[in-house]
């Protein structure tokens, strides 16, 4: 269903919230992520940093509901809608990863923080 | 302003409608692609295939115009959001290369064709 062997066997993985439309951030699955993914109906991500499966929520305890999934035409991208527990995706606490717009040479935060990572987290980043 | 070095010198970019929040694309971006898409108002990307620039549109005149762009938390993932000229992103002629929805083992084609891609590209597929 998917051509994982195109890009070294990670592809991107879009989450979508399922309800607003925004863009909530994008990191990358192997077979057996999108596998887990399907079965379990939560988003499994492979972490490239620690490079083994990232099942997403495991300590924050927000996990992505998965509703819906989408392949796109090259088959080497995939969509999810998804509903964020707890509301935020990102590990700073802010709704979506994408919440610094580019405004000339800057980047401005627009993104509302829902949480304080510190509170949230254990010393070691993870989300 | 981006990890462009985290990933060998290409970062992911989400091409999203500005006006109805659809995820139209993913596509590549060097260093030069997001610099001139920041100087042009056009989307830039940098095919993988052709390894060059990919000025979306070149040929089939379907520019994306840049509304506004958003770096995630660990700057290396890009999100557009854009006015997709002509209606539809995708090379096979739908509003969104996402227009397969996975359904149990099967991809069902949920999304609308906007157009005939015989009718717009010549031999060589090129978007």
């Amino acid at each position: 269903m998917l051509a994982f062997e195109k890009s070294g066997g990670l592809i991107p993985a879009i989450a979508q919230d399922a309800d607003t439309g925004d863009v909530l951030m994008m990191a990358w699955m192997d077979k057996e992520a999108f596998e887990e993914t399907l079965s379990s109906g939560r988003a499994v991500y492979f972490s490239r940093s620690r490079k083994r499966l990232w099942r997403k929520g495991e300590e924050s305890g927000n996990v992505q509901l998965v509703e819906s999934i989408y392949i796109d035409c090259d088959a080497d991208t995939v969509l999810l809608k998804v509903r964020q527990i707890g509301g935020a995706a990102c590990h700073e606490g802010y709704k979506s990863c994408f919440f610094r717009k580019v405004e000339g040479e800057e980047l401005k935060v627009i993104g509302e923080r829902i949480f304080d990572p510190a509170s949230v987290y254990s010393a070691k980043k993870i989300s």
